[in-house]
């Protein structure tokens, strides 16, 4: 099992009590019943995630994941690999779109390196978890070794501890990663099915004729492992990123220690995926956030179950879809603790009650 | 022209030269171009109607127009008439909804009483501009007499006046008046030529037979006033509501004050179109914050040609639709402001450039 047993530990429970309080207290509040619509589904959801009638998400933690793709060199994104290492210079120097919306959010923002292929010093807010210099090309090798995987979802299982311990109430994990798309798409596709065109979408900027040798290299990445395809584990290990394994360790983790997560785009999802497929049952503690502009996404989010709650044409990653939706939790949480009753503001009810 | 030639005064006009500095600060942001989706659009669009290539909403006001309705009388709502009053009561106490969100958001709240039935004492946060109790019954006659109905197109502009007094940024109008769904729309029936039909909906939460009834009351409005049909403000004045006109004239004032607004749901989308057809050109300064549950709110969607920002199946009125949108627009104006640029950041761009 290569050091990836805990994975099979047992998931908390939702609390079906605190679900009934909260949906009788939305059916007190001042206003016609369901009128807020997903913003009671959203508040009653909480209640019965963190196990408590008045649930509140102010104590956030995203967690950015960041690792170098051994498949960039088959030319599929818009970008030099460079770029992973200078963004994580950039989340840790505040610059990039997700530090400045965990700051506007009052969020903590957590990177964590789980392998560039720049070697970087010391940053702050940065953990240097870094497994290898970027994963094994997936066209060619198993993109992950037994060992480095495991060294992944340990990576993502830590985040979340530490998220935990510093007493989180919503996890968010985010993803940066020069060619993720591409090693996304490869994942995705080998846990659905489909074929590299099915799921491959323009990324950072594609054109349609990247946007088609990108699907070409997924499916020879598919036929590569293609004796693979029927285990989860060997999925992600073998197509996946350092990044998208560490993200569906922490999701796993988040369910066994009772973490609700707020599920970014294309990415965490796609990880989100591989983790259910690996752990059924951790699906209960996720909500998605939003529905990104990747064309792959779709598939993923009705492979997953979950309704995305805005779809704004996000495609950066980051965890910036996540931390979009994020007011809307919070507003959900406000509404729910803080409109009065009919009884409180003497409000007739019903003509027909 | 009773009291109204205000409407025709000229609206403000938008800064393109901002909005191209605008568009672009968003090209040279450490992002993928295009991939922060609406929430770059949304700055963009903020940029030109603020005249500044770095737009913020932090002083937002939102004003709920309350107002009960004839119409009322054919029994087209779940909930009792006394309900708008106590509603205002609620407002102020801080108990309903928008109250919540607007205490959530640091958004003023200001409730404008344009004519409940019930008589209200002086209440904080309300400002008292009662034209009658309640509109008359546009099934019988015209809903206002030409003096009210400028008398709430002017309550409307005072609390754009007030708005931009005081500073705001954006403003948002909500509303409350039960029945009000019903007189919303026949107002959109008669401005897009539908039936009752086809745009009645449940509202606060009718049964099937409920709004067949409501299509069938709208229905008899229509024909009432069928004579009226080609002139927005006729439509308007003997249809509509206190409410509805005041939101109407509020979103005139703002385009000639140059004040953006936030639409909200059915009824402010329905005021909003009205508008619209009295003064082509004011649907540049709105925005259109969601997608009702009401199913009649698509009509009149596609009528604006405005996008909403988000769907979230609210159908609550009093403007919280806007209010939950208003996170993304402060979103969009923090990412706009406070990103790095790749030069400032020392990221590589495009493999390509």
């Amino acid at each position: 099992m290569s050091g990836r047993d805990w994975v099979d530990a047992p998931l908390a429970a939702a609390d079906e009590d605190a679900r009934h309080s909260a949906e009788h207290r939305q059916a007190s509040l001042t206003k016609p019943p369901g009128s807020l619509g997903r913003l009671e589904s959203i508040a009653v959801d909480l209640a019965a995630l963190q196990g408590r009638a008045r649930p509140r998400v102010d104590a956030v933690r995203i967690v950015v994941f960041a690792a170098d793709h051994g498949i960039a060199a088959e030319g599929v994104s818009a970008f030099p690999q460079s770029v992973t290492a200078e963004m994580v210079r950039n989340f840790s120097a505040g610059g990039a779109a997700i530090a400045v919306m965990a700051r506007i959010l009052g969020a903590d923002l957590e990177v964590v390196n789980v392998g560039t292929v720049v070697e970087l010093p010391p940053l702050p807010g940065v953990v240097n978890r870094r497994i290898a210099a970027g994963t094994a090309n997936a066209v060619h090798a198993a993109a992950m070794t037994p060992q480095q995987y495991a060294a992944a979802l340990a990576a993502g299982r830590e985040a979340a501890d530490r998220a935990r311990d510093a007493g989180t109430e919503l996890f968010i994990g985010g993803d940066m990663g020069i060619a993720n798309t591409t090693s996304a798409s490869a994942v995705a596709c080998a846990l659905l099915g489909a074929a590299g065109s099915e799921l491959a979408g323009p990324g950072t900027g594609l054109d349609a004729t990247g946007v088609a040798r990108k699907a070409a290299v997924i499916d020879a990445a598919l036929a590569r492992h293609a004796d693979g395809a029927g285990d989860p584990h060997e999925v992600l290990r073998r197509l996946g990123g350092f990044e998208i394994a560490a993200l569906a360790g922490a999701f796993v983790a988040c369910a066994q220690q009772g973490m609700p997560v707020l599920v970014d785009g294309f990415i965490a999802s796609t990880a989100a995926l591989a983790a259910v497929r690996t752990r059924p049952g951790i699906e209960e503690w996720m909500l998605l956030a939003h529905r990104s502009a990747e064309p792959g996404h779709d598939r993923v989010i009705r492979a997953l179950g979950l309704a995305p709650i805005v779809d704004l044409g996000l495609r950066l990653g980051e965890g910036t879809g996540a931390a979009a939706a994020l007011p809307l939790l919070r507003l959900a949480c406000a509404l729910h603790d803080g409109m009065a009753t009919f009884d409180e503001a003497a409000v007739s009810g019903r003509v027909d009650d």
